[in-house]
């Protein structure tokens, strides 16, 4: 049975690139935010859920961590890791000298910006609400405009790509995490999420969790810290870590960290994956 | 002299709140953006720049952390911490039965859901580019309508408080840093903010250089991480320890840590304020 894959839409967005990449022959769901996509898993609708979790120039996703932390029981099943390319996508017929509106998502327009500058100087940029949007908008243009979005969308909305590969930095990659209601496996080669807190501010805690997992050689591959929404200064800390729920250090780290925690949450274990960019 | 504070405007924001609240008799000079606030101070045209740096529910201003990483040589001077209150402005004469628009900056209309569903369930809900910006929609708006914003900006647009503390969550607060060209003496209460990376990967070395100030007693108040932009699962890591760089323990400390990082940078030291909520 091919599998019902829920992703943030409309197509033509970066996520449902991901989301093809992920599984070819899965049945693409799009919804229209982070938490819906999750809920479609929650309720049955989808089998699992692809949503972003991290981009190399802009950070975590703050929005998939506090639904990890605060509003989904989901298990991370999965990662996988999209180079972010942007391109000028434009009408047929209309030429770069003609663009009087750019049109694209906040944080592409950012990943453009010197591109812009120097290429479009006097066009008047403006923002949308995903880059499939911005293609509606020049669509519906009443002066020649053009969108910043990725290939996918050119082929969906029947555009020319004027320039391809203009984001200023190109070490652009976004990290997509696939959420399900079921753990995985061990593979040899796998990484486990987790969030903790503490109930009382204590930071030489937050060290000595660290050491738990240091003691027995577990790597520590990605920390981060999120509001507790209760006070400000009190944190919930988000680790990656090297390894699997299931083996034997691990079981061994964990039960010394749940002594010295108020609350933990292990999101999941999962295949590592490493950076298609290198 | 008065000092001439620069601050992300326009006036009637809540960081023009925190800015008054900062310095009372200083000049105010908005700014658009987070970077021409800090540009403002490095070109002489104010003294101090405030800007926000993070909020009890939402967590890092993130834009705020990457100038001071990247893009500034402006050093920490002060911190205050500005309890959140959102409010329902209207024109006069307007009752809450006729309102079918209500206008604020995203994260505000974010932080006031509950009450929107629960008691505006059928006006249409628009973003606005600032909380001032929300009120003068409003003022231009051809239906009744509504402003989420505070109580400053009713006075600067003379507008009717229609309902006060309309936030979901009343641990909402933000605090702001106070940036300068000069460093502070210290107080005997002071934090330090500081960054650092490493130029290969090797997580057991964050444990190892959050070791040098535990070891010698000093505490740490938060850590975050940022991305490299150089790629994927590359991180800088800021802190706030509690201290201030010029005592001994911390001097120790830090040519330790020097020997372990490639780059360390010190954003600096200044008089720790605790969260007024409390």
């Amino acid at each position: 049975m091919r599998k019902r894959l829920a992703y943030l839409g409309p197509p033509g967005t970066y996520s449902e690139q991901a989301a093809m990449t992920y599984d070819p022959r899965a049945i693409l769901l799009p919804y229209s935010s982070i938490p819906s996509v999750a809920s479609a898993v929650e309720s049955g609708d989808a089998d699992e859920a692809i949503v972003p979790i991290e981009n190399s120039l802009e950070g975590s996703v703050t929005f998939t961590l506090d639904l990890l932390i605060h509003d989904s029981s989901l298990l991370i099943r999965n990662e996988i890791v999209l180079p972010i390319h942007h391109n000028l996508l434009v009408e047929k017929g209309t030429k770069i000298d003609d663009i009087a509106l750019v049109y694209s998502h906040p944080q592409a327009l950012a990943q453009c910006r010197s591109f812009i500058g120097s290429k479009l100087p006097n066009t008047q940029i403006t923002a949308s609400l995903s880059t499939s949007a911005a293609v509606e908008n020049v669509q519906r243009s009443t002066v020649p405009a053009a969108a910043i979005a990725n290939h996918r969308s050119a082929e969906i909305y029947n555009m020319n790509i004027l320039l391809e590969g203009i984001e200023d930095n190109q070490n652009n990659e976004t990290r997509f995490t696939i959420l399900g209601t079921s753990g995985q496996p061990q593979t040899g080669n796998d990484k486990t999420s987790l969030c903790f807190s503490f109930d009382y501010d204590a930071p030489g805690i937050l060290l000595s969790v660290l050491q738990q997992f240091s003691n027995r050689g577990i790597n520590l591959v990605k920390i981060e810290s999120r509001p507790t929404r209760e006070s400000l200064g009190r944190y919930i800390f988000l680790l990656d870590i090297e390894g699997h729920k299931s083996e034997d250090n691990m079981i061994s780290a964990l039960d010394e960290v749940k002594n010295q925690v108020s609350m933990i949450k292990i999101f999941g274990s999962y295949p590592r994956q490493v950076s298609s960019s290198v």
